[in-house]
């Protein structure tokens, strides 16, 4: 049984350092979002130390959000220093279908390292793993088919754990199938809501070997975190909402995050857990 | 008539993607504003996809205010593949006048662009016009001089659009002016006001072919926002204010508009629309 | 006697511009801030205008918290403009030690440059001084020592004022040493606290001469506008503690900095003021 409350706890307690090499847009709130939830956050970028760093962070985040040659270069030499170390990989290929560079820049990434976790919305997951599917700019466009069976497929292309977030969010590792139905509307109106997403599951990642529970529990606990801020924020807005949500971040408990989280297992036509 | 509430209906209808090359200063700010509004923020820099990001935009903004040569490259570029697909372009010269290489750059983009719209401070726009106003780092300085007659000169001299913007806004094509008296002086105290002003200012671009009018809706419908997050703030300070006007810009409705909204022609001395 | 309120009320009357060269992830925060307690704050990178910038400002800040090489450089043309114009230089070394890039970075800026004043916590501080202290990314690690010696140290090392936060704040240029007991747990669920605060010294430089005083007034000030803020937010958690900071920064008066402010001299053993 997945305990996503007790991988919060372990976060919490260990304080993992999350190295971040992320986009322009989202570095502050990203930051401020994992000091919220009990990790410790560090963006390092350049090819100096990019290495260094993922080799003594507990997890490593790749956001293509923003990228160029010298950032993807650095996600590179990265993503190698945290392999060499057993440190996880997150991957969130950003706007992958928006442009030929970016979805050729996910695919390269995946090729050369070994990633734990991609996370994307479906139009990104699908467009790296060469599926057709509409995507306008950064933000997921309108697509048909079985999420479940897109996730399954994808993850057994990249050999990792995919993680597709929408309505419902889906987290696979190719087998074991997790549906999470918590979250909110109000995170499509805060910029770099998932990419901090991706950041706190590099953080659940930093204390849970089992890469699809930790994934599951991270997304079932910002999705918990998202509630609780919408219910506070009462209406006034995307700026409340987003105040709150770093309040939140820091508050829910792993009691919270047991009692509400609601985490099912993809269903009949795939492997049960 | 202008009918800036209907403008505001119409980008909140289409959702259109609004691609920013901006300073690292705002980009965040910028994006959740623009979210809030009810536009699609996409941030693209690298030369490898920046013009196909503007040709699939509704509006490409340029800002220069922490611009190198790397970013004014991928500015040119998305540029040109803005105007070639007719996607129309917003410059923000931030701090043109503080330094030679602001003023250069600016000029630059003007002349090898083919600009809707240049939005600044009068100290911006009278130094790349190549007036004397004094200027102090990105702040608007002390000048004198008639707003409208500067505003009416610039917009001729770059065969554009000319927005100033202080206490109160002036919009002109160099033919038809107008006055917008709408807006708050904390906004004065929140970093990037004026380069998010340049985005929305994008959105409505995007929607409504005529830009003399697209910009002096814009410039209503935020300066409405500023007056309703401060009244909502209720002198709880700059930060409070901030959080409120991404809530306003959400929350600011047509009908809002145009009953507050206070636009007037440029005057006598000048051409009426 | 220092006059930390007499300070503040300088530096809302002259409103000094403040030239930041500093990392990614706090370019808003830190610009709001600026704002909020009545200084200008500009940031500018490109070496074609850095020492343009640097020399016409009333402070230069350099921050290595997301370095690399283009950016070094410009730190360095930044630096020599404002040592040409005497206009003070604050270094924050941020995560020294974490990486040698970092650590031989800052230790070249302190060789090159000439520095007022360099702000650290401890394990940074006593990194670029070849001390050994552990640290974990960017955040303060665990040491052993007395502060006030290794900052008396590292200031004659440096030839600066050297200023070590934590939960008690050290101020010293190797003879005066102040002791600053204000402040609020809550700033370390901020992220960029301290790289403001090293922004803060910047815009307090700029009105003041005595850069020992005028770092131990921005302590003080910082210090009490984070206790203001960590009472009106009530509990809520570190997203409203951040934005009543901003209140904070904004509304703090010369008057209760002067009540509230913890300053002591240094002690016995050091030289007192």
């Amino acid at each position: 049984m997945l305990e996503a409350g007790a991988i919060l706890e372990q976060v919490r307690s260990a304080n993992p350092l999350v190295h971040n090499i992320t986009n322009v847009v989202v570095t502050n709130f990203t930051a401020n979002g994992l000091l919220a939830m009990g990790a410790s956050p560090v963006m390092a970028y350049a090819r100096e130390e990019a290495g260094e760093m993922a080799g003594i962070a507990g997890a490593l985040v790749l956001n293509i959000g923003t990228l160029d040659e010298t950032v993807v270069e650095s996600m590179l030499i990265a993503g190698k220093g945290a392999n060499e170390q057993n440190v996880p990989v997150v991957l969130d290929p950003v706007g992958a279908g928006a442009t030929a560079y970016r979805t050729r820049t996910a695919r390269k990434l995946i090729e050369e390292l070994n990633i734990a976790v991609v996370r994307g919305n479906a139009a990104e997951i699908a467009n790296v793993a060469g599926r057709n599917w509409d995507i306008k700019g950064v933000d997921g466009g309108q697509g048909k088919g079985d999420l479940a069976e897109l996730a399954i497929t994808a993850a057994k292309q990249f050999n990792s754990v995919v993680v597709i977030t929408g309505k419902e969010d889906v987290v696979t590792d190719g087998k074991a199938v997790y549906i999470i139905k918590n979250g909110h509307p109000l995170l499509t109106k805060v910029t770099g809501a998932g990419c901090l997403l991706s950041s706190v599951i590099g953080a659940f990642l930093a204390v849970e070997n089992n890469h699809v529970n930790a994934a599951a529990a991270a997304l079932a606990f910002y999705g918990v975190a998202a509630e609780r801020a919408a219910g506070l924020a009462g209406g006034e807005g995307p700026g409340t909402f987003q105040v709150q949500l770093l309040n939140s971040l820091s508050f829910v408990s792993s009691k919270e995050i047991n009692e509400k989280a609601v985490i099912m297992n993809g269903g009949g036509k795939h492997e049960s857990i």
